[in-house]
């Protein structure tokens, strides 16, 4: 299985200033946003990533990710149709071969120290030979913000669990969750969500074509991942890493924090916090 | 005195980005750097703003300040002359009043409960009815960063205390400020540094002008200020706040932790950095 290419849907009109807001990332090097999703896909050796923007936005991102050595190309989302159509516009650009596809508000954070999430992910995908969505465990009370995942546990060593993706539901209720996505050998009261990543095969993009040619307004990228897992395998890594949501209200200052703490400065960081807090009053 | 107007420098090439960037403001609001910024201006009772822009930036600045209710005036800085000969080139905005001048790498945040920092100075300047320098009291070990400014106490509470300015001196070393900067009254070790924020005469733009008519590369503002002081009657207020330097590595996510504690949503945002400190290993 090749992978060779990488698709960032970054079309919400929420979002458009989100891929060029500065952070300084775990090496110590100021960079925006889409400076570190390039990076992170580029760690898992893909050169060559497609863009999807909010019209009028190629120019700024263009500018934010002056840091990349990646191929870029950018394509505009000019109706608004959903999260499914944005990717779907990539499909001449991924002509008939798996990609890796990243949402653009999240920033991801290995606990591997040799290799990356995307790296986790694209590996797993090419020894698999088959679609992979990265996913974490996920406490019952925040599964209503995700899209979820069932399956068995089918190998990887306990470090990596690979499961075979049986159910996707976006967004389940506890109650529905608690009916048809509770994976054996998870603790209890937590589930599989997406994470945000995902090697995606042609047929994702044949399945979102037939949603986009039947007109749909809002179309989702979940219903087209359960329909794919009737029809191929289809599979769940759990990432040895951290997803930070930076779209949320004070997501790039947890994103942010997350990253010093996982880095070189974690001391200074540390040290900073303290002396901020000990010198605030209410 | 009346202070109608204010003028934001935000052309060095190095802070391009910088009025962009997104923050939670400490009403728990999203907003940007410069709408942070003209909020501040706002507080003091200015509706009327130039900011001197870097070439091809106004747009994008225009954009992030769309939350304003201010009247906002943009002029680039073509030439790359300095500090001063950038703000020089509100000249004509200005029109012969004094004005409130701001820089855009710093936020600040008051400790009084009713009245912002640009409030605390510009009501101090109209009741003493000259120029007065926002300033704060700053260790040894840090001077050389900022201006700094010596004079005696002139008058205020011992909340809000005025100086009298005798001399100004830019990124002054301990021993210069040993010399030259001793400000009776002080804690042993400290001195007043500028805090990013100044009510300023015409008379400074009447002095900007003979530095850049005279052809002058690096246009600084700290010498026309000790100028001043010879000049005019011109006031140091030590402002109850503190000043947030946001293009310092780490700057923004200081500020934004700042900000939070400084808030609302203090406990939340306390228990946000435990659970994350918690949770992250080396």
């Amino acid at each position: 299985m090749k992978i060779n290419k990488a698709v960032i849907t970054a079309a919400s009109p929420e979002h458009r200033t989100l891929p060029i807001q500065s952070l300084i990332d775990h090496d110590g090097v100021e960079r925006s946003v889409i400076e570190i999703l390039l990076n992170e896909v580029q760690s898992a050796g893909i050169e060559d990533v497609c863009v999807i923007v909010h019209p009028g936005d190629a120019e700024a991102y263009q500018q934010a990710a002056s840091g990349t050595s990646l191929k870029l190309h950018f394509i505009e989302q000019t109706e608004r149709r959903g999260y499914g159509h944005a990717l779907s516009l990539a499909a001449d650009f991924t002509a008939g071969e798996s990609f890796l596809h990243s949402v653009c508000d999240h920033l991801f954070i290995s606990r591997d120290p040799d290799k990356s999430c995307a790296r986790q992910l694209v590996e797993s995908a090419k020894r698999e030979g088959c679609a992979i969505s990265a996913v974490q465990s996920t406490r019952e009370t925040e599964i209503q913000h995700y899209g979820a995942v069932a399956g068995d546990l089918q190998r990887g060593s306990s470090a990596h669990p690979l499961y075979a993706i049986r159910e996707v539901i976006e967004k389940p209720t506890p109650t529905i969750a608690e009916q048809k996505l509770i994976v054996p050998g998870l603790r209890s009261g937590r589930y599989l969500t997406f994470f945000g990543m995902h090697v995606l095969t042609p047929t994702v993009m044949t399945l979102l074509k037939h949603q986009t040619d039947s007109g749909a307004d809002n179309i989702q990228l979940s219903p087209v991942l359960a329909e794919l897992a009737k029809r191929e395998q289809y599979g769940a890594l759990l990432i040895q890493g951290d997803r930070h949501h930076v779209s949320l209200k004070y997501g790039l200052f947890r994103a942010q924090l997350a990253l010093a703490l996982a880095g070189q400065e974690r001391e200074q960081i540390l040290s900073d916090l303290l002396e901020l807090v000990a010198h605030s009053r209410r």
